[in-house]
């Protein structure tokens, strides 16, 4: 997790922004830029999803670390929706941003080897070496459990690379299954998903003191999160759900540690919609806006960072 | 799962193939076909595996109902390899097969319908309709909740496709969360994923008295297989493990109800390979000679379907 914290460190800022190119979220003059009837459909789709990032990533790189295209939002759109994360992640890496592909990728043994490489590390055939959507970090769901994960902890080693698994997310029946006690009531489904997160990442400490193995928790759970910062010293936390989901910075505030580090908090549709809100700056200008303001509504609580 | 059992009942063949095209299961003489220098070699590495899946697909249609590519082994070779995996969705159900898309996926919300469009419903763009990965089913994990399935019953109802939800897995590993007891014991994790999988189905119940809403229970769990099966009269089995990770017929033939339904069995190794220990004969003629064993095995002990 160094990387990312250095670039968190660096730009001061604890936040990722979530690329979810959601089709009504794209303004219409990106849209006729590209929707021409010169090439068949999908493609001009693609090109315009693309377009949208670039011009996201572009607005936001000097001021934000990370950004974290959703998968859901590209395979939708077959192969070529892939292509365009494909491009999107290289543009982002050349804008010098850590890019976490939030997947939330599950299998076992080989299989799961596979996700990993595609994500986190690199398929070779023969001599051949090839990287498919070169990640800094991959969102995992670990239900599956020690098979799940443990092939992509190997590449996390071998290529310095991270994962989040997810222990308790964001959404409003997350408690369905991960609030169910265990241990006659002592222990919660996330909590032992926590443990087990510990226990995966405990060799994989880096410089910073925190572990390649992160876990995701919703901002939307605030009691949790602060519980799980005082039980988990070396893991970092992946934060979604702030803003459009309802959180807000007193939410957040716990999961950092004293040194403002611990967390990154993401947001998407505030920031990559804020031209809506921003109806008299152009759509560069309103991501920008917004990101700068989050980046400071959170500063403003946690202080300076490392 | 109308689809399903009325081809599992003509074929007279309760099996499913994993098209799984792990690079050192493919033979020689297929890779000496497309790697020649001729284009790029990520093109000529899709190529092969495409038409491995193809001659796996034409040598068992006749006798299989259905394949299961699983994404992980598509998804390592980037867009390209996503690539093959529509080509080979597309060219299976031109051969009248039932396609079960192994993805584990799981988000929620949009961003889960946008999965769910991907692969058993469509996603439009003004009056535009793309289908990305077009298949029969998607196997789901559901860790996330109801948030993270009924995006996708939404769609198993209006597109009459089928999910199958991650219940207790195959692997050695996967006690490790899924049969932590909860209610002090009295239910484990598995056991509450499947009540909540048999209520997500229960209004997608079809003709054959079997729900869209199906489940994932490896061969390797014989016990828990049984226990399900008493559990869940209308949930059908998706029944991973069997041949290569060590199960036999003894250990699925609970799975079944008396009509012989109930449960698709996986094998993807022990056929897709199985011109590795049928050195005398053609690769397509060992996958069908494989295959068919396979059948006759489990009819032999389930007895006449339907």
């Amino acid at each position: 997790m160094d990387l990312l914290i250095q670039k968190i460190v660096q730009k001061q800022n604890p936040t990722v922004v979530g690329l979810d190119p959601q089709w009504d979220f794209i303004p219409d003059h990106i849209k006729e830029t590209h929707i021409v009837g010169k090439d068949d459909m999908i493609t001009e789709v693609c090109n315009t999803i693309l377009d949208f990032n670039k011009r996201i990533i572009s607005s936001i790189a000097d001021i934000v670390p990370a950004v974290k295209p959703n998968c859901a939002f590209y395979e939708q759109f077959g192969w070529q929706g892939m292509k365009a994360l494909f491009e999107t992640i290289e543009f982002a890496r050349s804008k010098d941003l850590y890019v976490i592909s939030d997947g939330k990728r599950n299998d076992i043994g080989n299989t799961m080897k596979s996700y990993a490489q595609a994500y986190i590390g690199e398929t070779k055939v023969n001599d051949y070496v090839f990287r498919a959507f070169p990640s800094d970090a991959l969102t995992v769901n670990a239900y599956l459990g020690s098979d799940g994960v443990l092939p992509a902890t190997e590449l996390c080693e071998k290529y310095d690379k991270d994962i989040f698994v997810l222990v308790k997310t964001s959404n409003p029946s997350s408690g369905e299954l991960q609030d169910k006690p265990i241990k006659c009531g002592y222990t919660l489904i996330f909590e032992q998903l926590a443990m087990m997160s510990k226990k995966w990442g405990k060799d994989l400490i880096g410089k910073s003191g925190y572990s390649s193995v992160g876990i995701v928790v919703g901002a939307t759970y605030p009691k949790q999160l602060k519980q799980l910062r005082e039980l988990l010293s070396y893991t970092f936390f992946l934060v979604p759900g702030y803003g459009a989901q309802g959180a807000g910075v007193d939410d957040i505030k716990f999961a950092f540690d004293k040194r403002g580090l611990g967390a990154i908090i993401n947001s998407s549709r505030a920031i990559i919609c804020a031209y809506k809100k921003h109806t008299n700056l152009s759509f560069e200008e309103a991501c920008y806006e917004e990101a700068l303001r989050m980046k400071n509504e959170i500063i403003d609580v946690i202080g300076k960072i490392g």
